[in-house]
């Protein structure tokens, strides 16, 4: 079979996570925790099962679960959007950003990415004919270069796909990045995708920028969060995507024959558990208190922590280790020293190797003090 | 925003799902049943999130469900599939579906559907760039073609996408059928998307002829179906493909970027549910028996009542009633007498309208009493 998508081979979260499993590692690689949500969010999806709840939602989602994200949303960054038309439920952030590529991109667009980039995009976009065009974030402070964006917008481009809180780098934008942005793009046809998976964890005091809260950039963004990474249930697959309704409108076209909708009792148990809005309110220094943990317990190791700003990720430097490339570094810290992680490399088109790994530390205090009992003896 | 599908609106199941509800009819257009699951299923799932089994899942699929379904597929139909390579759990057939086409139809190619035809087909060969080649099947007895099928192959036919049985129509394809179709793809590179996701609602003794049960169709198949309409969860969201190794992995390069993988606790527990396999074994009896329950009913109606061999819907003409537009007929039906259909020649690029509408009947012997009783006044 001639493949559509020929250099594309099995994404690095499952190679790392089976071999996590395979040699009996900790897995610091993929990105989850292992602790559970609450109980209460489990009997409202058995209530809903229960009680006959368990056919075909509506296309775009329940209409409880829509109003309570629209509510978020316009709390949190003043931006209202209409439940109706300008909300719609996904399989995850992953199946939002897909469709938003492929209801948006057209054969011979451009689409501007930041490396090192998410796995996803880059595919979902060639699988459209689209052109990636890749911006580099540096190393070690990983912040956009916004001249270099600047001429890299020509007439063809069509999208920009941004994600702050960052994965894997740890960064956030600042308000700055955002102005630079809006001014970068306004009266531009250019549509913004903006992943903000990571919105509630971000530290020391810093606010995520949404697009939702500049409202220039609001009306041409489609903005895809997840409940996975909130609510501690990354497994259940369901996100979601706000955005103006030309453009909404576009995207449940796609929609509606990717995945058509989304698990009923599932979003019904969502918007239950969404009504306290304080849910996600101590997220961010729950996470703060994990970085906080293992950066200590990692201090005095081998490994050179870079700066951790947001997300459940943490990147960290081993040339005071070994000179191997980073997939091999990550492989054999996984068979011997018995913790998975991340190459970064695989976050780059060209498989650039800047001599780092990454660790998700979304994991229970005596999972991150048994694995950085091990690191600390590379 | 320019749009990538311009001709396409909003679903007409949810369109009328929506006009139902809008007006408190009975709504027998979307394809749902109205009855509940089994407790027990419910009581799995809710076992597998109390447990902590809420994390994503390998991208394929849990390995016991994988599992079970080769299992069912080689008992039923006689093909054995490697769970590990030739197994993948979708978000539902619509998403696996639309990752077949994304993962295989490249621009220029030309993709052969039979119409009547689902109506999510067309567009996702539309955004890669592919070519519809509509075959027909014709009124009454909507039979394929093969002739005509023969005449369309040409060196740029790369898929054929089948569903026996059929959605609408509620045909079913004979082992006639399947070996025409074998020897009219014998020696081309031409793939088969199979939808079977009715294969356990055949009546009057017929067979499924699945792909699987005929070998040299079954190498170059995609075979899709779903849970959602065999265990009474058409809201869950949760079906499969199977299908040799070469054409899985090209499916599976396009499927961890679309969604990457399906809520895990439901996958666990159907895995649970599976173990049974006598699950589905009554549910072919138990259809046609709501099926002759539904057109003893609306005996002496002034609708026609074409045959139904399989799936859960109902074609009925309504010529002797009025010669309106099938589409206006159906929003007159939904409004005035309290019944909502689908009109079928929304499964026709051209709209074709043969004045038929169909029918669903996976409903409580009330509910179609109650629908009946109106219909017997038009
Ligand atoms: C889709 S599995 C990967 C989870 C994740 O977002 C990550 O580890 O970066
Ligand atoms: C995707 S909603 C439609 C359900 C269905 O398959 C049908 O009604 O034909």
């Amino acid at each position: 079979v001639e493949s559509r998508l020929p250099n594309v081979g099995t994404t690095i979260f499952t190679v790392m996570s089976r071999l996590a499993q395979e040699c009996g590692a900790i897995n610091l690689s993929q990105g989850f925790p292992d602790f559970n949500a609450e109980d209460v969010l489990f009997e409202r999806v058995a209530h809903w099962m229960r009680t006959g709840h368990n056919q075909y939602a509506p296309m775009a989602g329940v209409a409880p679960l829509r109003e309570a994200i629209a509510r978020k949303v316009s709390t949190l960054y003043g931006t209202a959007y209409d439940p109706e038309a300008e909300v719609t439920v996904t399989a995850g952030a992953t199946q939002a950003l897909f469709t938003a590529v492929a209801a948006l991109v057209r054969p011979g667009d451009e689409v501007i990415v930041f490396e090192p980039v998410y796995d996803s995009y880059a595919p979902a976009i060639e699988l459209q004919g689209g052109r990636v065009v890749r911006m580099q974030l540096a190393a070690p402070d990983y912040r956009p270069d916004w001249g270099a964006v600047a001429e890299a917008i020509t007439p063809r481009t069509r999208m920009i796909m941004i994600n702050s809180p960052h994965n894997p780098t740890a960064t956030v934008w600042t308000a700055g990045d955002m102005a630079r942005l809006a001014a970068l793009t306004h009266g531009t046809g250019i549509v913004i995708v903006s992943d903000e998976v990571y919105e509630h964890i971000v530290f020391d005091g810093l606010r995520h920028e949404s697009c939702a809260r500049h409202p220039e950039l609001a009306a041409r963004s489609l903005i895809v969060s997840s409940f996975g990474k909130t609510y501690h249930i990354t497994g259940w697959k369901v996100g979601y995507v706000v955005g103006p309704r030309e453009l909404m409108a576009e995207f449940r076209k796609v929609h509606q024959f990717n995945v058509f909708t989304v698990n009923t009792p599932v979003q019904l148990a969502l918007a239950d558990y969404m009504a306290d809005a304080s849910r996600h309110e101590g997220l961010a220094a729950f996470y703060q208190g994990k970085r906080d943990f293992f950066r200590e317990a990692l201090a005095g190791s081998r490994f050179e922590l870079l700066p951790s700003s947001g997300t459940y990720f943490q990147l960290a430097r081993y040339g005071a280790i070994s000179d191997e490339p980073d997939t091999a570094f990550a492989q054999r810290l996984t068979r011997v020293t018995g913790v998975a992680a991340i190459p970064v490399s695989a976050f780059f088109a060209d498989g650039r190797d800047e001599r780092v790994i990454r660790f998700c530390f979304a994991k229970n205090e005596a999972t991150l003090a048994a694995a950085c009992e091990r690191l600390q003896k590379v």
